[in-house]
């Protein structure tokens, strides 16, 4: 009897070990954009909500990294949910512009090969970073804009919607509040301030040990038509590859720009020989936090699973998830 | 009568000397494109007509420069002068969309305060280096694209035309050819190459000792409606800052996306310490030699007057003139 015990425990652990030697280590972190988020301007059920969809992010890509799927599909199935929820500043919710329109930005990156795509300006792509994708592997070109962009995504059988499908009424006041603030500077409007911008964003290391980062946004309440963000920029808002890390940013994208965030974060980890955390706190918390306005936050992830979810603003929606399945969500500095 | 005569020489010598002192240093450096240019594509009349143009543009920069004006003055008005002649592929003189249209891209950027601005695919607008001028310093964005920023252009009163204005018969057949070359991959059409990409732009020092850098182009022929390339695109394209160089590039714009062409120098010279000419020199002749297509140069300036000018494809138009007001000007490798 205890013979035929040991057997077979002998025979289940086994199993469990060649089951470890399958699932190789692979990492999701995510953000849902940076600003001026705290526990005065959040209400118990909206964090219930927000902590739910972030969960809910983070357990689609991890879906596809179980399964031994690619970073580049993980991060692409992460942000399209978050696209879809009228939470988050992109895709469905995403803010108004100036004129009462929804434009929308979104960038991918393949850390394997270093390929990238990227659409901006576009209101009629129901997912966003599935067009840039389509952009980066269909197309001769990185990026494309406007209406050229959106006859593109058309042709290749991407999901077409009507503008209105973009409307919520939250964002819609947002934009109504920022037009009186305009007209009224001196009026104290109780204004979120966490709705001026705000965007999507995820990077993944798959098990074949590949990086790949995916930005989405609907860029920043009031902006002038075809404005174009830090999201869609490689190497501003999104970057990836393999040989140092994968980025996605959030903020005031016009600093994100000037600075090269994302690039600046591969860079020093490249030539300075910086950890992903100390090089993205570097670019984060000493750089842009010397500069007035360059507010926001960055996720980065490295080859070996070490991240870093650094912002500089009041809070950020923020989450990870690892080969144990326990998504891991945080929304405050606290 | 002899000491008259050396009165006179030292009241010369004196003056000489507090001109001297008064002119400090300046650079302008400029490029016109790179591509395949070599002396077997080329007549001796357009290599005059060239020659001609590049050193009418250091001289328009120059001028600026030597007045005390600022280098982002001097790197806008040398732009303005290369987008206006039809030589080159930027402004009049532009390549066509694979539609038959002319889509420009411009930016700018102020290496004292890191501002930049630019514009992607507009039509309308004359000087797209204007427009990214205004962007940078009349909105609170970096980067417009297609019809607002042709709106904002409008009302910040730039010059605009009919999109005709862009057309050439030169640029017009190297479109028919790229078309004919899509339907017969097999025909040997006598195709100039150096026509399928090009940009100018200008680097400049002024007498401050401020760094600016500015880049113009009409992207690549038969391009995508909606194509963005590298030109507009902080940090790809075009960069300044004064603590490291200002940077404009030319090539294939995808590769200089990918890659961030014009801040890895600037990386490589802020983390690694390298000079302007071992940074521009690794990033054009290392890093994008090793990727297949990555065809182009760059040329970059630093704080002290110090530049360089590499590429990897056969020839790349360029030139670069001082404080003696001599312009230089060179067209292929040897």
């Amino acid at each position: 009897m205890f013979k035929r015990l040991a057997l077979l425990s002998a025979t289940f652990m086994f199993v469990l070990a060649a089951g470890a030697q399958e699932t190789k280590k692979f990492m999701l972190v995510i953000h849902g954009g940076a600003g001026t988020i705290n526990r005065k301007n959040m209400t118990p059920e909206r964090e219930r909500e927000y902590r739910a969809a972030l969960e809910q992010a983070l357990r689609t890509g991890q879906a596809v990294l179980a399964r031994g799927g690619s970073s580049l599909d993980a991060v692409e199935a992460t942000v399209r949910f978050m696209e879809d929820s009228p939470l988050f500043n992109a895709g469905k919710g995403a803010v108004f512009t100036h004129e009462g329109r929804n434009e929308l930005d979104a960038a991918i990156m393949d850390g394997k090969t270093r390929k990238a795509g990227s659409v901006a300006g576009v209101t009629i792509i129901k997912n966003p970073i599935s067009a840039a994708r389509a952009v980066m592997e269909k197309s001769k070109h990185v990026m494309m804009a406007g209406r050229g962009a959106e006859l593109f995504a058309t042709k290749m059988g991407l999901e077409i919607v009507d503008p209105s499908y973009f409307w919520t009424e939250r964002r819609w006041k947002a934009l109504q509040d920022e037009l009186l603030k305009e007209q009224q500077p001196q009026a104290s409007l109780v204004t979120a301030d966490e709705n001026r911008f705000g965007t999507v964003g995820a990077v993944a290391l798959d098990q074949s040990g590949n990086l790949a980062a995916a930005t989405s946004t609907g860029g920043t309440t009031n902006k002038m038509y075809g404005r174009i963000g830090d999201s869609p920029i490689i190497g501003a808002g999104t970057y990836a590859d393999n040989e140092t890390c994968a980025v996605s940013a959030t903020g005031a994208g016009e600093f994100f720009i000037r600075w090269t965030v994302s690039y600046d974060i591969a860079a020093l980890m490249k030539y300075r020989g910086l950890s992903v955390q100390e090089a993205a706190d570097q670019v984060v918390n000493k750089t842009l936090k010397a500069v007035p306005g360059a507010e926001g936050g960055v996720i980065a992830l490295d080859r070996n699973g070490n991240f870093a979810t650094p912002f500089n603003s009041e809070g950020m929606y923020r989450g990870w998830i690892g080969v144990d399945g326990v998504p891991h969500v945080e929304i405050y500095r606290d």
